[in-house]
């Protein structure tokens, strides 16, 4: 028998990955970027048993039976199979998976990169597979290959039709700029979720401006972003965030029909940022946003108590004591004249559900500890886990 | 003394105008192309009386006293005055101009296309020029100079970099597709109104997807929207018309920091017409939004009753007797099946101020009948324009 978890980070795209140019091997149009966020405030945490007396394959998913015919879960397992040595006994035993994310239900905060960086790190472990495991979690989902490593991550789009050379690897680890923060506007929304994998594969069928964007844009903007996380150069680093999350919203809504996944409450967010900066005369926050209305603030340590007072002041809420989680910060009155400047842009109690405030972080942990196990020697989900 | 009163038209482009390469000129970087709407609904009126015996040069403009310093205004003036006959005693007499939109007020609606189209149409009578007078237009507003004709018509952006060829033409009559309708859904929307003129420099200074959609994506699309007019060509006319009002929000969120024309309501308004549409297997609706949250909608007549009586459904209103202006049309309650598939989308009400419901129609018309003229001999508004 044989049993391992893990634990392994969500990541967010400051250059992004939209458009897949084999939807099969997950290989994309272009390269992206990332910060790697720490897992102790969003992370998927997944145990695997392997064992010759289990009857049949299983898949937890937070606390509930999934199929294990799940294709890219199938695509995962089979790569790692392949690539293991055909000697060891675990290939002829069945296994368990069971898998949570602590992501604050409803959140709508996209869970599949952590999800399958999580499974394949475990499964790795488990079948012992050397090198690197960035291209089996691909398979999965795409950007979960940029999950495996913590700080900076570049996931490479590669040329190779096999995909080989279509894997990440870290441009600087999180020590490299310790003052990164990273605040998450969860919004209010009712609207029904538009699928990542549908929206994506319609702009590659529709979208013109897509194309250039990817051949002609993207490679300079991986350059230019890669320099400024290395110079620790907040202003560069800002724009490229800021205009590459634009530019993705763009491509959307250039797809046709049109794909809209910011909203009112979204737009409103990235308006008080770009007013917070131009009040303070230098790019103080960045924002990006994913296929959804979430914002993504990236924002150095200094500046995050202020700024924070601002968001309570233009997105107020009626939860007081839940809020803002994460890492502890004072949120206080903001000064008289950064508040009139804001007065006209206040909106109504309620538009943000809470905010999580967390930092860059390291990559997948594994964690060798029976108390962490989510199952149980039977191969069952422990009682916390139900 | 000399007198003369003209009512213009609007005109809704469905290639966008975006972007400038000659501020001064108003010279754009892509030809664009608009239907240009009946005067029935939706107009400008200018009179403009000219006589030795005015003082000073005076602007009405809505009632109320405008500067004549106006430097558009200016630039027209000017270039009237270089194109006539120097032997003209006109051009040495001062001038009064009144001028009034009957668009419906706070409507947001864009009037200075229509009203500089009738500032110039009146100019160019008084001052008896020959020949084409879109290029004087084009220097007091860019898409003035499509108000100059009716039905379907073209801007060339041309070459001459003193704008010569920057002209527009006529590509069909109204005569031509005759069943076009155009129904404007007025949003209620509380943002303060962004400017295009400064918006669409942004995004010259700033977007690099509006060069790639300026020099490769607009040129074709014009020639292809062309022969959809020319074929009537229904489905072919709607897919460029959507597909252009979406790229041009793409290039305004491309922008940098992005604009933001469109609303909630808006993106609500277009996915209400791409589900119609997908209702019925068949384009029988299009869309297009200008630099605001308002919608236009193409439709032809045999769809209209329907399609408006969908709206009603969707986005209704408290004001029963005066939601739907123009031309008339019954609203009834929609049949069962399409009730259940938009059930889900229906929104609170007085989502939408109103909706005009109006036609393509001709250009300008020159009025020489004393009972149309805004002013009265003495060169005074009339009591009904104060």
């Amino acid at each position: 028998m044989k049993i391992v978890t893990v634990v392994a980070p969500v990541n967010i795209a400051v250059i992004k990955y939209w458009g897949k140019r084999d939807e099969e091997l997950i290989l994309p149009i272009n390269d992206s970027i990332s910060g790697t966020l720490s897992t102790d405030f969003m992370c998927a945490k997944t145990t695997i048993l392997a064992s010759p007396s289990i009857k049949e394959n299983v898949f937890w998913l937070n606390g509930e039976l999934q199929s294990f015919d799940n294709k890219r879960l199938q695509n995962c397992l089979k790569e790692v199979r392949r690539r293991a040595n055909p000697e060891l006994p675990i290939l002829k035993w069945n296994i368990t998976i069971c898998s949570k994310n602590n992501f604050p239900t409803a959140a709508g905060l996209a869970s599949s990169a952590a999800g399958y960086a999580c499974l394949v790190a475990a499964l790795a472990d488990l079948y012992e597979i050397k090198g690197d495991i960035t291209s089996i979690a691909r398979v999965g989902s795409g950007s979960a290959c940029r999950s495996l490593y913590g700080g900076w991550v570049q996931w490479s789009k590669g040329v190779d039709p096999k995909g080989e050379d279509s894997i990440a690897h870290q441009i600087a680890p999180v020590s490299h700029w310790p003052e990164m923060r990273v605040i998450i506007l969860v919004v209010n929304d009712e609207r029904k979720k538009y699928s990542s994998t549908v929206g994506m594969k319609k702009s590659v069928e529709t979208s013109e401006l897509l194309r250039y964007r990817a051949q002609t844009i993207v490679p300079k903007r991986v350059e230019a972003i890669k320099e400024a996380i290395l110079n620790k150069d907040f202003e560069m680093f800002s724009e490229i965030t800021m205009r590459d999350s634009d530019q993705f919203h763009a491509i959307c809504l250039d797809t046709f029909p049109p794909c809209v996944y910011m909203n009112d409450i979204s737009h409103a967010i990235a308006d008080t940022v770009h007013h917070y900066n131009e009040k303070k005369s230098s790019r103080k926050v960045a924002y990006t946003f994913d296929a959804g209305p979430n914002a993504c603030l990236y924002i150095l340590e200094s500046e995050v108590e202020e700024f924070l007072s601002v968001i309570n002041y233009v997105f107020p809420s009626s939860n007081k004591s839940d809020y803002v989680r994460g890492i502890k910060t004072n949120i206080n009155p903001i000064e008289e004249e950064l508040k009139l400047s804001f007065a006209s842009k206040q909106l109504k109690a309620d538009t943000l559900k809470f905010i999580i405030h967390t930092k860059i972080g390291d990559g997948p942990k594994i964690l060798r500890d029976e108390k962490h196990h989510l199952l149980n020697n039977e191969g069952l989900p422990k009682k916390s886990m139900m």
